[in-house]
């Protein structure tokens, strides 16, 4: 049997392309494809991609995911809620399965993608790394097990190119730490703080947000009672620990029954 | 020559508690009392304080300073702006030397400091240690070697009993970035971000904010480009960092010719 | 019923000084004397301690336990193996609870502990902070959840006088971390790096030490692969946190059956 | 006038082929090939590149620099220092100007690369960033500024295939300190603790260091007093940004005087 075959969405942008490299050099897949934007004058044409060997292959891309020749086995998308829409149709339409990263889905959009995964295998999540996975569990312990003598305060560091704050990866910490406290961090959150704000709320849950330079993306949380700090935090060191987790995904979801599932079952947390 | 005496505004808080506790160990002052809130049942008694030898003292307190006996050759004062006016007046009259830490004053208050500064000596400063008066240089000048490619972020952490955010330290270094760039913080200081974004705007001066426990007091500057970030960061370990700050200013200022001194003064930077 | 009247062991010392005072202002447990050195000129006489009221108490102190009049029915102990084998047997004679927080036992003390406690309550713990006895926990199970791609590094910071390296917490720490590796913290030790050392070894568990002025004690274990790292620590803001979880032991030891516990059971974890 | 062109020695291993690309996409230089073990089976032959435009360039490679048929203007070089010495003849035969971020030399062959600036431009750095070139000039000053209640720490962090510690960055920084305080590295220096090291030497200056994962390298100097902390740090976010030093010193040496330069002088610091 041969590898299952792959398309990337969005390949020629920053993340598109890390994940190509990936697949391109992973022995369980073989890279067939990826989308461009319509105005991409390669569209249409190839591109040249050069493995770990320092050969170049010639990779196809194209504006639609339908206009591609074969099927893919499964396709990866890290783009903009409007593009997996039309990525999901084609999926649908071919059996193929899909693996999402993408974020800021409407409620309209999120209930598609639900509705889709009773007919095909779908892999969505916030974050695709194993740490931030691993992580996101500890923080709910040790909510749980600290009492609200420990202020819990969450700081995230990314990129000057980043649009929105604070990032959903934080969101996603936060809402561990409210699961493991039983409160509701939309109760509890305290997005920003300037000016007068006077004392810290009893069992607020605080995010503070740091944009500079080329930061890849860090996440800390932290517990601060009276005498002592805890820590718990994450650092991605290359921009590929994201793609890895989408090129795990997709091996391991290439073939699956249909079903709606997490970067948990993938990485069997 | 005897000891200059010392008076400790605020004797009973926390701050006041600790600037009369280094007082009592120093070798070059001597302490002779604390003021104290009308509302405190031991106005107008003594309060208990143990030296380094565990040998107890009897130390008057009063809710007025103009109450007490002798003349105060320094008032130490880290209370809130109307408690230094009402000590303010009392050393004009008296011809003690004043150190201000309290902040928060108004323009009209300030200006009132500016006048008394004329008949006898003042140290005024936002924060005492050497370590953030010094930090405050470097800041000034890495900025100016900088270019614009390197990002500017300033994160603070405090207990969470602290009031405001940011706080005056992170402001104090907002400005030393300001000025070795020579830009205006006003223009460019992003003090929170919340929701959507968008990338970051060229040449902002971000702030983000910490409130977790007893957290005494971290400032960290950092210059973020595409492929490195440059870190200088202060920790205060001890809240007697900015006491002993302010008795080395009340060393430093007691006898000396009238005057608004800062820090800089103080340490010689 | 009164409350549990306490001895604490070096009362004089930094960590016995801060236990006192916490003793002293708590509601459960009173405060009856402590220990000095027989070379203290203040042996067999009292010292003064100011509680949270500012008011003044007359503290007996001796250098030897079995010199008090009445019975302690806890005593608390951070001082040297030495001084705790003499407390043991005044403990054993008189049927009072003894928690240890003293380090660096021999293995024939360590084993007349153990005898003692079939006869009385201990509690024994290289560390007492709520917050590191968490951390052991989520180290461990980091360890396991985490493949062998993950290095683990421990790095820990204390003050200038510390005089051993890594500090105890650090080794328990490494040992929680090889546990959840199953493998042994002997045999993977790695605990300083000078010269040329090669590529770092696999599966190693690697330490690293600073010793800077005040610094109350820092630990982090870091786990790191190629593209991510994970971060659990731990940052002491107040000397107090470990006086505070030997009084909690305290509380929670006096009456207690015979046995050796650890602060796992005592905080309930 | 056309662009300088640029050789890159060991072009296939990691730094070479960082700095390759950053020539290839660089508007005012020129790669025209690379040097390869003699063992690399593509020695003789060309390596497919692909520029930021996904286009593919042939790149010839040799085990020789004497065997490129034209003069390269500047040779790159980030090897071992016996490959370095056989550049250097070949540099010296056809005046080309030579960047050198090799380290490890012996005396001996520092002293043959002193006397071939006497003939052509040579720049050599241990470290290529201007964030850490910045960070020396801000560490001896604060050295400077800080008196000896100050303990000097430097730890540094670096992926697990390191092979020495502590890196030569650290130790730059560790000169930059010790030049600030007017004392010798040599006599101060306490490259690792272990075991009973007794209090802290005063004066020490004291390094540490984590070997993880995929670290690209992370350095930190910590001025720390009883009461505070001042720490200066640098992180490499991407290895290109040593690669981005040497490129921007190959551009800044071509067609200079003969001469030893340092990165100071690139930069302009």
């Amino acid at each position: 049997m041969s590898n299952p075959n792959v398309i990337v969405a969005g390949i020629r942008g920053r993340m598109g392309r890390q994940i190509a490299r990936l697949v391109l050099d992973s022995e369980k897949l073989a890279l067939s494809g990826g989308t461009v934007p319509a105005s991409d004058s390669l569209a249409g044409d190839t591109i040249a991609m050069t493995d770990t060997r320092d050969t170049a292959h010639d990779i196809p891309v194209t504006d639609d995911l339908a206009k591609f020749d074969g099927v893919p086995d499964v396709v990866i998308d890290f783009t903009a809620p409007d593009h997996t829409m039309s990525l999901l149709e084609t999926c649908l339409r071919e059996k193929s399965a899909l693996v999402i990263g993408t974020t800021g889905f409407s409620d309209e959009q999120e209930e598609k993608i639900r509705q889709a995964a009773e007919k095909i295998a779908i892999v969505k999540a916030g974050n695709m790394s194993l740490g931030i996975n691993l992580l996101t569990l500890l923080v709910e312990q040790a909510a749980a097990a600290l009492g609200p003598d420990y202020d819990i305060e969450i700081h995230e560091a990314h990129h000057r190119h980043k649009k929105d704050a604070p990032s959903g990866t934080a969101l996603m910490l936060g809402e561990a730490a409210a699961t493991g406290r039983k409160v509701s961090l939309k109760d509890q959150a305290v997005y920003a703080r300037e000016g007068q704000t006077g004392v810290r709320p009893e069992g607020a849950i605080g995010f503070s947000v740091t944009r500079a330079g080329g930061i890849i993306g860090e996440h800390e949380v932290l517990f601060g009672a009276e005498e002592e700090i805890i820590s718990l935090s994450h650092k991605a060191l290359d921009r590929s620990v994201f793609a890895r987790g989408a090129v795990t995904a997709a091996g391991w979801v290439a073939g699956r029954e249909p079903g709606l599932y997490s970067m948990r079952d993938v990485l069997g947390l």
